[in-house]
C-alpha cells in the first residue's frame, strides 16, 4: 500500500490540523491521542513519510524510539503510574487506523482497564493539561 | 529497582538456558516467546542490560528496535498475518515479567485472537518450526 499523504497525521506534520503537543525535534513529533486509552496516552511519530515498520526508514524508526523513550520517562515522572505500555500497530489487522507510523504511549494504572482503542474523543481541556504536564516532566 | 543479572533473559544471553534463536547481531538477540500469544511470537532484547525503557541506554534501544524491524518484516513475509503488534511492557502494572528489556513481535491472524501472555508454553517441535520459517525470511 502507498503511503497516503492526506492521513491525519501526515496533516498535523502540516499544520492543517491542530495537536496538543508534547514535544518535537527535527525528526519527530509528540503529542496527546485524542482518543485515549488511559489518561496521558500519548502519540509518537517520525516526520518521515511512512506507514508502517515495514516501510519506515530504519533511520526513522530509531529516532522516533528515541522520542518514545524520553516521552515514557516524562510520563512516569508526570504520572507516576504503575506501568507504561509501548505499542506499535502494523495493519488493519493489527488494529491500525491511521497509516502513518506511530507509537503508542501508555500509562497503566492499578485497578484501572485500558479504554478501547479509538473510543470516544477525550475532553480538550483534560488533553492540554495532560500535554502541560508531561512537558513539564520531560528531561 | 536495580537490574537482575538472574533473570531469564539474562540467562538466555549467557548461554546458561536454550532459545529458539532467530536472529543475533552484535547488540541483540531475537528468539521465540516460549509461551506466544500467537504463532511466530517473537521477543528482540538488547545485549545491553537494562530493565526498562525508562533505563536502557538510547544506543542499546536503538538497536533493539532495527532488530525488531527486521524481525517484523520477517515475520510478514513468513507468515502473511493480518497484521503484527510490536509491544514494550515496562513495570509489572504494564504487564512486565521479565525485567530484561523486550520487544514483543506478534503477528495477528484474521479471525484469531491473540491468546493470554504468559499462558501455557508452546510445543518446542512448533517453536522451532517458526524460527526457522522467520529465519529463512530474514533480509
Amino acid at each position: 500500500m502507498a503511503y497516503d499523504p492526506s492521513n491525519i497525521f501526515a496533516r498535523i506534520l502540516r499544520g492543517e490540523i491542530p495537536c496538543h503537543k508534547v514535544f518535537e525535534d527535527e525528526h519527530t513529533l509528540a503529542f496527546m491521542d485524542i482518543m485515549p486509552q488511559s489518561e496521558g496516552h500519548t502519540l509518537v511519530i517520525p516526520k518521515t513519510p511512512g506507514e508502517d515498520i515495514f516501510s519506515i526508514p530504519p533511520e526513522a524508526l530509531a529516532a522516533t524510539i528515541r522520542s518514545t523513550q524520553r516521552i515514557a520517562v516524562a510520563i512516569q515522572k508526570a504520572f507516576s503510574p504503575a506501568g507504561v505500555m509501548v505499542a506499535q500497530l502494523n495493519g488493519a489487522g493489527a488494529g491500525q487506523s491511521v497509516f502513518h507510523l506511530h507509537f503508542h504511549v501508555i500509562p497503566r494504572h492499578h485497578g484501572v482497564d485500558l479504554r478501547m482503542h479509538a473510543g470516544p474523543p477525550a475532553d480538550h481541556a483534560r488533553l492540554a493539561e495532560h500535554a502541560t504536564r508531561i512537558r513539564a516532566a520531560l528531561y
